[in-house]
């Protein structure tokens, strides 16, 4: 693969800021920053931001012992790199940078409150706005090797999903199988394992559950939502299954959380608001009378972050465009009985949408 | 092992919020959250978190998905669990816990930024601090359960180093042997690696070099620096080797920085300033004339986080008290030559300091 174009990115984030009303963006080590400059230091204590500001040179402030890490990466080709020693005042210095006459700021989502505040601190005129309403617009349209990025990213996914469920899940525990997942992940060529869900009966009740020893038992839905991460780009997948046998009200409330899918995927397309794949799914749902047990939202984009632009939920207006790329994940979760979710990435084309992942979608029962 | 006391720390928590003049804590998923509740939930774009007041029941702010988690997790018997719908506004949810009349509030270090400007907003007329001059100072102080964590970490540490070395290190690529001790420290029994760090050569000369390529050949200095976790606790150690043969200008770098580590170590007692561990590291490499090449801080305090509360930088007047525990690793660093680091991680007793690693500090010579 060419590398991304970071300079273009540069340029265009810088037009982004001053469009937007603000004299420069502060990014911290985060995704952010991989989007715009490659790099991708550890996030601590020792401040460590690019200062992005319209019609100038960005500029990297680094900590004088990362600095040679910092070239190494090649930032010094896109941003002035400036160091701190460990006795300095790094806050006083991205004040220097910003200038006199700054009145906004915008500051990356996940920079730590810590640094945030000693910048306020140094800087207490100035009004601070979170970075993504421009780093997550910029990012949420995704280029065609990016979308080629997330389409490994969710094939591998749909792999490990396959040897999964080639392999026999009853008698098994929920880490056992997410461990596995785990190592089919990796195995499929991944560089990183983002998370593994595993909840079988009552447990698939809880969407964020975390695997547990709990054995699973001829009769059980287990579900499972997983993703990986390959050359910086995220997977992200959920399917139920019946171990065993289905018995009818799975079968039933499997059917309606597939539809629900489906009817949402047919709602995208360029020009939609995002609420409006979110009320595709939830108006199947609530025709069947379980809109009370459908608690989180549709979906999330997808990107350098398993979680990023746009948000598929009730309130965002922001119409959908080529390229942006997100999950829809309808789920409907019966308390101490059983949960299902199906989730499939999507990318908007020019006049729909594709689906990243090809994992059968019809309720399968397994071993 | 039993289980962390949640329940005192939560209660001197609450204690210590009320000496610092603040009106209440916010903590954000992190080691902070772990610490005071034994609740893990992946931080994102969601809000979760605690609020901890002064002679009040805590409060858990939890997204309505992730309510059944954090009931899992036994959160609910520590705190009154809150929960927010996908629409709901969360911020104005803590303003509401927080009250009418509320001051200054602490925010952990590693609250997203995202959140802590949305929660600025909802309070205008709160000042927020950052919440490490409470929860940074409890968590520096170990408790002997705590110790013992941080002891078997370092052991699976030093036994990891030491099964590496009893295999050749020549030919092999920087990232190899990164692989390697990721696997070793993993065979350990740590149940997550945080870091490793490997530099050859000049490499070494970077203090957070990024594992490349490149290959070992015969003569070069080796910096290796890695952590790995074990029930929540880290460990952090570095040790140069020389591979083959070592070199006059290595064994002599090596020797000082050596004694530096050693007058460091020896400095340590409860009672004696940070800074003043960091002096005597410093003095040793200054006296040597290698003093603008030890760049960095002589150490850094352990525990659920790689770095935390005590630093041990110049500036630092905050007295060594026994159950601190840090991280003594001064060094040197050759740009296009080599650099040498050693690195231990020591505990404060009652009358002096004893050191968790036990690996050799001489220069050892190997394959």
């Amino acid at each position: 693969m060419p590398p991304h174009d970071h300079g273009g990115r540069l340029a265009r984030a810088g037009e982004a800021v001053g469009r937007a009303g603000l004299d420069a963006l502060v990014v911290a080590p985060s995704a952010d920053l991989v989007y715009l400059a490659g790099y991708d230091p550890p996030p601590l204590e020792r401040l460590t931001c690019l200062v992005v500001r319209p019609k100038a040179q960005p500029v990297l402030v680094v900590p004088a012992l990362e600095r040679p890490l910092a070239e190494d990466a090649g930032a010094g080709e896109l941003a002035e790199l400036v160091s701190w020693g460990e006795t300095e005042d790094p806050y006083e210095l991205v004040r220097g940078i910003v200038g006199n006459g700054a009145e906004r700021l915008g500051c990356s989502d996940r920079m730590w409150a810590a640094h945030l505040l000693r910048l306020q601190r140094a800087m207490t005129d100035i009004r601070f706005d979170p970075a993504s309403e421009v780093m997550g617009r910029l990012r949420a349209i995704k280029d065609t090797q990016e979308v080629d990025l997330l389409k490994r990213a969710a094939r591998y996914a749909d792999e490990a999903l396959a040897r999964l469920l080639q392999t026999r899940l009853e008698t098994r525990t929920e880490r056992d199988v997410a461990d596995a997942l785990t190592e089919l992940l990796m195995e499929m060529g991944n560089d990183h394992v983002m998370f593994t869900i595993v909840g079988a009966g009552p447990n698939g009740a809880s969407p964020h559950h975390e695997p547990t020893g709990r054995e699973i038992h001829f009769g059980d839905p287990v579900v499972m939502d997983f993703g990986g991460r390959t050359d910086g780009y995220c997977s992200d997948i959920t399917r139920t299954v019946a171990v065993g046998r289905a018995r009818g009200e799975l079968t039933r409330v499997h059917e309606i959380v597939r539809e629900a899918q489906e009817e949402a995927f047919q709602a995208v397309r360029p020009g939609v608001p995002a609420q409006e794949v979110d009320r595709a799914a939830r108006r199947v749902i609530e025709r069947e009378g379980f809109g009370q047990l459908f608690m989180h939202r549709t979906g999330h984009g997808i990107g350098l972050e398993e979680h990023e632009f746009p948000y598929i939920v009730e309130g965002n207006e922001e119409p959908l465009r080529p390229g942006m790329c997100f999950s829809i994940e309808p789920g409907i979760y019966l308390p101490g009985e059983f949960g299902v979710r199906i989730e499939d990435i999507v990318t908007v084309t020019g006049t729909g949408a594709q689906r990243l992942n090809h994992a059968p979608r019809d309720l399968e029962v397994v071993r």
